[in-house]
């Protein structure tokens, strides 16, 4: 089973990561880029046999990938096909 | 126009950051994780009225975004539902 969690700043946080990369890109001749956000990726790949893997995938999240005061998370579950569900 | 682009390592580059986090979730009890691997996503909010946009925006995530030495990037668009095209 894969799944992929992606960690996120709160739109009320600054990202001053992001505003770099949206200069960048204008600097490269990519204008009418209003917004750019930097966030993270963690692909996951667990064994079929796991019980209750999308909890405990999700507790584990929560406590070790995003830093509740500054970043969100979300969770999906990737099928064979590439299907995805939340 | 919302497009994302995300950023991970190439399969044969090691991820040290990754097998770390294995070992996180080991020890809050999550078992039978095989694999993590981290990336960066970056999410654009662009003008609808930016010509070209797509092509635009890959050649910019190659130049700026990913180290084609090592990573590999994949860009997606964001429809107005939520859905999403390569």
């Amino acid at each position: 089973m894969r799944a992929r969690v992606t960690v996120t700043l709160k739109r009320e946080v600054l990202d001053p990561q992001g505003e770099a990369i949206r200069r960048g890109f204008d600097a490269l001749g990519l204008q009418g880029v209003r917004e750019v956000r930097v966030g993270k990726v963690i692909e996951v790949e667990l064994d079929d046999a796991v019980a209750d893997a999308p909890r405990l995938l999700r507790e584990a999240a929560d406590k070790l990938l995003a830093n509740p005061v500054m970043e969100d998370f979300a969770v999906e579950f990737i099928g064979p096909e590439g299907t995805t569900t939340k």
